[in-house]
């Protein structure tokens, strides 16, 4: 296929995510009747809770079809206010949440109001592949740090000092973070608003996997500072991935500037999910989704254990999102021909580190145990198979 | 307010919709007890056509709530090809056809994929005004040439040929436009077609007015050359504002590209609103929109007379949309003073012409035909006696 004529020369350096093409790979197997268990995907197999659909659907009966307020609905802003005073014992003002079309939304408008063409972002790698394009996409330029399991993955207040530079103007971290489901522990978070705010920068903090988290709750960036961008979505905890809907708290004086900026990008988020939104934050939807963290945990601890007894490198235990990153060197020098392997062989679909930067992706593969324990008990006993 | 410590220097080129101050006003009168009629607004009154609401039911009832491939489903993806080949009698792969977060995700992803910093876009003004926003946000160029009657206050060709530089690289038409409701004549976009090619430049064809015409069926610009861009929403004509759907067809060397950018910017629009989609080419719904758009026929054949014979100054007959753009000089020459004393003596919202660009938007409000016929004899009434 030819070249366009005109492309941007961002287009370059933003990368398709490289596991669509074993997707695409294992859905022609099971085309031709093979089974395959998916471990590739970030999406959560449960389906959105019932008193969510329920109001959705009352919000579909009563006609809930036309535009927003480009900031959202105020009682979604106001009822995720209530969210954080009553889960997080933090006050935070219905005027600065901000409703958006998922964190991707969210990540987009932070991005498009901080940067000028050559503002670095430092940010970890491994990390969400998408960070570095939504800088690259406002002709920003993406600092990747590389980080290991001596700092679980994270970065920390020393890399801030680091790689801090003339033309750096924010950090962006994620608590648990995809692909190690790692988290910032809070004194760590305070050092890095602390020296942020020093250096006269943005710290942003992506929250999106905050309520799934196995051990001790994380602490919202925003019992730190009032002065942090906080990201978060109603795709991962609350089961709404296809809904398309997040949010950012923004400090106070960015809220007018991301307004203007959505009513002319987006216009609103989407109002039939803004309306069954407001369903998220009832007990009755907390006590399911509750239920269901307990669920991931327990498939933590049956896929946790297990892999690392097949001879995968995972020095820490992941406490949140439904993430394993392990070490697969063991296997194969190159991860991607290794998850290929996989894929062919035991039928087991698995992430390659490729799509979460350049730090030893070839050495890394990410599990999402975003299947049932039985599913997961058939994963490695297939992984056994093929590797054994 | 402070000005915050970061904040990108396109900030400063992106307003507001200027228009929601007045909106906010009119509430508070609303509140306060004063009837107001709203023809400020770019929304349809119509609810969601009760076909595309049943199937956008079942889409919740069969739990389709998780995410789509980037590009759509490839369903509704098929279903707007067939649509292309029924109604326009073009043909167009499915696979150039790339589903969007609305028009406005459509605009996004061809401005990101064509646009380097300092990259020129043509465009008229008056015309939507997120248009030169969406330029603007990619570090691009918004060229906005003032058009006026002679030309139906649309570009053409002699425009494409005086004011292409060296930096312009693609040409922006809305037909039906936003705010003039007015047309391209096919000969003229082939010509522009022609011309843009020529030069080695992209077109961008805005349809998303296209099934709102009230003469002859507007040509889509498809049928002229595979090499345009054109963008496409269910917002208006099929009544979907809210659930934020529209899609792009793109010529074939440029669907990858877009591909990789949707997946990392959006992930992917919604799925309710994609499934609920699926329904709006059936020959039951097609029959509603029919009949939606000979109402909206009415309204412009009694609203136009109505304007003119107060004073307004509308040169030609809006073919399409639900707009009339008209020289309120007659009344005042601020029409943003003019638009306040209307809705306060008066209780009628109207746009003033500063939301659609710079040439003279002073001399210039917008109606939007959204209201039922007797709503808008009311308001004519009213303006009757706020003007008489
Ligand atoms: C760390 C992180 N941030 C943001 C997102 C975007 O999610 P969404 O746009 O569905 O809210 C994801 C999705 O996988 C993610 O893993
Ligand atoms: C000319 C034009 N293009 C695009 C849009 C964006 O609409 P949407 O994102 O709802 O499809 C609008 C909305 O008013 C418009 O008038």
């Amino acid at each position: 296929m030819k070249r366009p004529a005109h492309i941007a020369r961002r287009m370059a350096d933003i990368e398709p995510f490289h596991v669509m093409d074993l997707l695409a790979r294992a859905r022609r197997l099971e085309a031709a009747g093979r089974s395959i268990v998916h471990l590739e995907i970030g999406e959560p197999d449960f389906a959105t809770p019932e008193p969510i659909m329920e109001a959705g659907r009352r919000a579909l009966a009563d006609g809930h079809t036309h535009y927003t307020p480009a900031v959202g609905l105020p009682a979604l802003r106001e009822a995720i206010a209530r969210f954080y005073q009553d889960r997080n014992g933090v006050e935070v003002s219905p005027e600065r949440i901000i409703i958006t079309p998922g964190a991707s939304g969210a990540l987009l408008l932070v991005m498009a109001v901080l940067l000028d063409p050559g503002d670095q972002v430092l940010m970890a790698d491994p990390g969400y592949p998408c960070n570095r394009h939504f800088v690259r996409t406002f002709e920003g330029e993406p600092v990747s740090v590389p980080v290991g399991p001596e700092t679980a993955y994270q970065l920390n207040a020393g890399h801030l000092e680091a790689h801090w530079g003339e033309r750096t103007v924010a950090a962006l971290v994620a608590s648990p973070a995809n692909p190690t489901g790692t988290l910032v522990p809070r004194a760590e978070l305070e050092r890095m608003a602390d020296l942020v705010a020093r250096r006269d920068g943005r710290l942003i903090v992506d929250e999106i996997y905050h309520g799934l988290v196995y051990g001790e709750p994380a602490a919202t960036a925003l019992s730190i500072s009032d002065d942090v961008f906080v990201i978060n979505s109603f795709s991962k905890y609350f089961g709404m991935t296809g809904w398309r809907l997040g949010w950012i708290v923004a400090p106070e004086d960015y809220v007018r500037p991301i307004d203007k900026l959505a009513q002319n990008l987006f216009l609103a988020a989407p109002t039939p999910a803004q309306h069954a939104a407001l369903a998220a934050f009832r007990p009755e939807t907390l006590e399911i989704l509750e239920a269901r963290r307990e669920a991931f945990r327990e498939r933590r601890d049956f896929l946790l254990p297990a892999l690392r007894a097949l001879g995968f490198g995972i020095p820490l235990t992941p406490e949140g999102a439904f993430y394993i990153y392990a070490d697969s060197s063991a296997f194969d020098t190159d991860s991607q021909r290794l998850a290929e392997r996989l894929l062919d062989q035991a039928g087991v679909a698995i992430t390659p580190g490729l799509d979460f930067g350049h730090h030893r992706p070839e050495a890394h593969v990410r599990f999402a145990y975003t299947r049932e324990v039985a599913v997961l008990e058939e994963a490695v006993a297939r992984l056994r198979r093929a590797l054994g």
